[in-house]
């Protein structure tokens, strides 16, 4: 589920920045396994299906007839049953091969489903407990199945609009971005295993170029995909449009994006792939995942996290005072940062970790130099995580095609034009002044200043 | 030709960076198009291949026994044989499965002469006036025939301990840098164009991993393949295994070396891959291309000059006054930097040009932004490539595994070992200060300082 639309998407030739005849020829020539007897299922044949793959049939207990199937997909890019049986379930996901919720005139790769796939059972390997397990992966039919979230999980972004606090989701999601981030860097694998995952994630380009587009250019031009509360925020648009300076942090962020390989990130870490109950958190939906800046994971987190804050003044119209919630996000970015920073570097200083190619043995012998290195590694990777934090709250979320629900929930377009503006505010601040924040604490500190 | 080695080289397996079974593994699964039939030529076989090759045959005119075969490989990691008939002639270049001059103790990827034809044949396309043509290659016998570079070409290494003067080399080498290095970034190039591209070179994982060993890591540390002028030197390679700061510097240099896929880069751009006359220059063995730091090609051929600079007192046992081709090589120096940025912006903003995704021409409309976008890019640039020329120094130049004619033909120690640390010290300076240094004729006072 990449972005939650709300209006109409269409394509961006007219800008010349989504390029549909490369797609359609990259479908046919970047495929590392082309997609032969593709054929979309629906709830009517997806126990079928199941009933063919003996695993899974076995996995449900009892028979075809015994199995309840339900079309859950929030309607954009794929196809999600939930899949019951006397005995077990699972989800089980379908990519097509197009846009879901605009059809077949925006093409897209079903390889997206094979990435998706490789990061889950990359990821789970790092990190099984804040991953759901893959069961069963059918490359040809771009669909696979996995461990079904059952409620209480619900969407993290929903429980954050409903005002629930999560006591576990800081511990959590550090653990997870620390262990995936680290063991997928040279940090703890050999340049030789780089590359070769590297090139692997290269065939995923239709979905990086698709954050491109959506992420670091079309909200800083004029495009038809993009839209905002209208009239309310149409000069903020506007001076978004026209501020130079951000273009030129843009720039930097978006050559990182195309550039820099550093770890395998899961491509489109906002609240949205993120399923919570009081216990558990679990990390869905790595279809963008590529080797690619470790802060654009982060920030992407954190920057949802703040998108969440700034829309709660919209939430209050139940009269319930939302402040003491306001600072529970508040210290759920706070204590990510903090306990990824700390995990990571736990991991790195590990005697019992495997150690790769970045810092060999054999050269970093001083425990200063180790300890300054890493200052200087943590420090470059949160200038990264605050940069990217602001990219993607201005871009998908406040001017560009994707939305948010956080706001979209908000009916008074007064009101959530207020709250937008305020979170639109604070992400160009952190955008231009990431390089001077020392710490997450500054980070909050200016975000109570807007 | 990697290298100019004195002594024997011998595999860094003790500190554990050179890892022999992943190479040979590789050698099965990462090549593109697998050897099967690949056999080793000799003088006397060249002939009866080139017979077999109709359209190389016809290049030579008449027939075999008219043929010269010649082999003046330089003798480390290839063979090379220059092949002449009654009415033409080329080159022959061929790969072995292993490091010629250590023998099959060391084996090395034939798909190199993959990478290197590719390389050749993409920057031909963009710079065809400096990289000789390819007239064919045949895969699986890792062998390509080119353009014979007749004399009074010769390498420009050598050229520079003659005290030759060329007075087209800045112009040439910075126009073969500008547009190679830019044509294949992404400000020329698509997303979709770049992550094909950069996963095919990919596999060419070997060759930089010797990269990484040889300049990032074992003048670093103790290592048996290192050597150095003993005992006049001793002190000095000591306090580069010692020197923490210097380590962080190369950990960040290495950190982009092993992620920014930036360009097409050479890979191995010192004044041995040029040939020269006083009318043209060429750029051969591109064997170490993939997508790298473009930093990393401008500063080993910066790197090589100031060596030739400092090695220069050394070859004044004929009595002649070098002082005034000392001079000319730091105008060639700050040439060729001062051109290339000329260059480079000139493609930038050229509107035949094609333009890539980098800087989308929606987003980027006013001249102030394109600019200071621009002046930022060649101000990062400058500074990846003053560090990338520090390390190529210090490491496979002087304290490392390989080392240069420049040096290498001083015979008295003494005086060989003066001109040495001379040249470390100003590459030290160079690692550590690169990131105040706001010109290239900064660094020209800082190397007549030294």
């Amino acid at each position: 589920m990449f972005c939650y639309v709300q209006g109409v998407i269409t394509k961006a030739d007219e800008s010349g920045t989504f390029d549909i005849p490369a797609f359609v020829k990259s479908l046919a020539t970047t495929a590392p396994g082309k997609a032969t007897t593709f054929r979309p299922l629906s709830e009517n044949t997806v126990a079928d299906y199941v009933q063919s793959v003996s695993h899974l049939a076995k996995r449900l207990g009892g028979s075809k007839q015994d199995w309840a199937v339900k079309e859950v997909g929030d309607g954009n890019l794929n196809f999600v049953y939930i899949v019951t049986g006397a005995s077990g379930s699972f989800v089980l996901k379908q990519a097509l091969p197009y846009v879901r919720c605009v059809g077949d005139s925006w093409p897209l790769s079903l390889e997206r489903a094979y990435f998706e796939v490789t990061a889950l059972q990359e990821h789970g390997k790092h990190c099984p407990e804040h991953v759901p397990e893959v069961y069963h992966f059918d490359h040809p039919m771009a669909l696979f199945a996995m461990r079904y979230l059952a409620p209480p999980h619900i969407i993290l972004r929903k429980g954050l609009i409903a005002g629930t606090k999560y006591p576990l989701l800081a511990e959590h999601m550090s653990d997870y971005m620390a262990r995936t981030l680290f063991n997928t860097s040279l940090l703890a694998t050999s340049t030789t295993e780089h590359k070769a995952a590297v090139a692997k994630f290269c065939g995923n380009v239709e979905l990086c170029r698709l954050t491109e587009q959506v992420v670091f250019t079309e909200p800083y031009m004029i495009a038809s995909n993009n839209h905002w509360t209208t009239p309310q925020l149409d000069e903020d648009a506007k001076s978004i449009r026209e501020d130079d300076y951000l273009k030129l942090e843009i720039a930097s962020l978006k050559s990182k994006f195309c550039e820099k390989s550093q770890a395998l990130i899961h491509g489109d870490l906002h609240t949205g792939s993120v399923m919570v109950t009081q216990e558990s958190t679990q990390v869905i939906d790595p279809e963008f995942a590529f080797y690619g800046p470790m802060g654009f994971d982060i920030g992407a987190f954190l920057g949802n996290l703040a998108l969440a804050y700034f829309s709660q003044d919209g939430h209050t119209s139940d009269n319930s005072n939302r402040d003491e919630y306001k600072e529970w996000i508040l210290k759920v970015l706070q204590d990510t940062w903090n306990l990824f920073k700390e995990k990571f570097l736990l991991l790195w200083t590990d005697k019992s970790q495997r150690m790769g190619d970045a810092y060999p043995a054999g050269v970093y012998t001083s425990l200063e130099t180790h300890k300054l290195a890493q200052k200087i590694y943590l420090r470059d990777l949160f200038e990264d995580t605050l940069g990217f934090a602001g990219a993607k709250m201005i871009s998908r979320r406040i001017v560009g095609i994707a939305h948010v629900e956080d706001f979209e929930s908000i009916e008074n377009p007064e009101l959530r034009s207020q709250c937008e503006r305020r979170a639109l505010n604070f992400a160009k601040d952190l955008l231009k002044t990431r390089s001077k924040l020392a710490s997450i604490e500054e980070v909050i500190q200016l975000i109570r200043k807007v």
